[in-house]
């Protein structure tokens, strides 16, 4: 890391906050010792967790709140009445600059919401975008829009897929990710109008992408792509699919396994070979949607993570502001719009 | 069956046309001895096949000519010099009576574009939509469209569910389907004007339709509805994303149990287990993609099927055509456009 990071934690966020918020905080710790925290909520509950995640203490500063939102609120009554929540305080700490990023496993509308208010799009983006990781045969790929926008245009996908690409520099460490735009075909011919006014966006857009094109449902998890660019009604239905039928066959299988004495004995012989599919299939390890877009790092735990989940959160957070990766995004967006393409309010 | 039936078979369409064509259609003899076919196709290929499979023989008839299309033409010239090929001519015999249904396992597009034109759409219905079912925790549903129509509007989706209910009731059995809405979340302010407007009119109707409101992609292979409504654009990519996942983790498990001697005991063991699992994700029993919403029945077979996968692409058209689901649907939209919502032509 290049400097001292503090990330700001909304510690009353999520369906096992504030407790699973702090121990996961503190198994950060142990990834990247120069990490400080600023811990935002009820100091009467996250006082007594701190003592016994004793490392923690010294690398931590509790900032009380009594104001929480909750996960059912509405995110405009959230931003308008949750001015003191411990999500807001959070994410002023970002936008004035005490704090590197910020994660929550709050409300997602809440979240999005606010930090759309507070820290604003970058210049040139119209609208933010949540990327994910997922697994794929040759290992993981983000994806994204997760579900921010439910309808995009083909200028979106374009600023989606630029970063998708900074995204996948910074978190996966890649120094030249193929881009794909899924679609209901390869052909060029394929699928409505947005996803061919950004194809064509991004072939003439003059950045060195590495576009591959059109890509389908199926090679998602084939890792045909490193990056997926979609709009977000696609991408939320693909991403919450894949992991219904993952657990489906999950069911399928325990079912197996249970259904006779020898299948039974098959099962003991083989659970070191199906813990390694398991921890491959393991959600916990991708936790931490980014909110792209904006100015300043947002990350969103699962609401029901546990404290190695929220770990991989806070890890997410600490790559991203690293790896600068709004100053790459910023670059990238002017060069695309130098080379005589307009970006923002383009349609 | 109510009547004796005969199917009009495209024996040129698909990878493994036309021996499994054939071999498909003598297996699914067995399953209907009352089933007569009207084979299209180049004879001097077909008879020495038919030889082979003597039973089928006496019950069907084959239809010479030399004109195919192929996986590649491009739909609006398969329609236009297609018009003695081997697709055009199986579906002309829909249209004049000569048969009940038809089916192909050849260029999706052209017998979609050929469809439309020869057999037009039902009264009231602008769009046709594909369906399909696919495995879920409770047994399968129904999921419709498949890829059709990239971009529908909420009347288009009303008729999708009025569609997918009869489809439901013939192929699946139920007596009262449950449908649901594909959309990113289950609440009712969630997604774009399209699904909204939809669900809308669905509860208005005034049809006796068991509408359970939106559901995820998370909830599709739950099974928590048996009629998963949705543009074609979405639905073609959660269902080949839900294929490449399924793949994804056959892989991953094939590596486990091949990573070491303990798991392949374990692998030996869980056979009898883990062939139950690959049943019941197999594809090629689903086989048989039905073109709703035209005045005929049209099955799409896989492209790549084999005879078994065939077979059972014939035994839709079979039970589609038993159960006379275009009257139904005819009697559904005649009935929702009575109770004061105008139905074709609407947006």
């Amino acid at each position: 890391m290049p400097q001292e990071l503090t990330i700001a934690l909304d510690a009353m966020g999520g369906d096992n906050a504030p407790a699973c918020v702090l121990r996961g905080a503190a198994m950060a710790l142990v990834r990247f010792p120069g990490v400080r925290f600023q811990i935002f909520g009820d100091e009467r509950q996250i006082a007594p967790l701190l003592e016994q995640v004793s490392m923690l203490k010294p690398r931590s500063e509790i900032i009380h709140t009594d104001q929480f939102i909750r996960g059912d609120d509405k995110p405009s009554a959230a931003v308008r009445q949750g001015k003191q929540s411990s999500m807001r305080l959070a994410i002023d700490a970002v936008k004035e600059g005490r704090a590197h990023g910020v994660v929550s496993a709050g409300n997602t509308g809440a979240l999005m919401a606010m930090s759309k208010i507070v820290l604003r799009t970058l210049a040139g983006i119209n609208r933010p975008a949540i990327a994910a990781l997922f697994p794929t045969m040759r290992g993981e790929s983000v994806m994204l829009d997760l579900g921010a926008n439910v309808e995009c245009d083909a200028q979106d996908l374009l600023n989606f897929a630029i970063m998708g690409d900074a995204f996948a520099r910074a978190v996966l460490g890649l120094s030249h990710p193929k881009l794909g735009i899924l679609n209901v075909g390869s052909e060029d011919e394929k699928g409505h109008e947005e996803v061919k006014g950004a194809a064509l966006k991004l072939r003439e857009c003059g950045l060195d992408l590495n576009f591959h094109g059109f890509i389908e449902g199926m090679d998602i998890a084939q890792g045909l792509v490193d990056v997926v660019v979609t709009d977000g009604f696609t991408g939320n239905v693909a991403l919450k699919t894949a992991e219904g039928t993952a657990r489906l066959i999950r069911t399928y299988l325990r079912d197996a396994f249970n259904s006779s004495p020898v299948a039974k004995l098959g099962a003991f012989f083989a659970q070191g070979a199906l813990a390694t599919v398991k921890e491959k299939l393991d959600d916990r390890k991708r936790n931490g949607a980014m909110f792209l877009g904006l100015n300043g790092i947002v990350v969103k735990s699962h609401g029901s993570a546990d404290a190695y989940s929220f770990c991989n959160a806070i890890g997410v957070a600490v790559e991203l502001a690293s790896h600068n990766i709004n100053q790459k995004i910023l670059q990238e967006i002017k060069l695309s719009s130098a080379s005589g393409e307009p970006v923002a309010n383009a349609s």
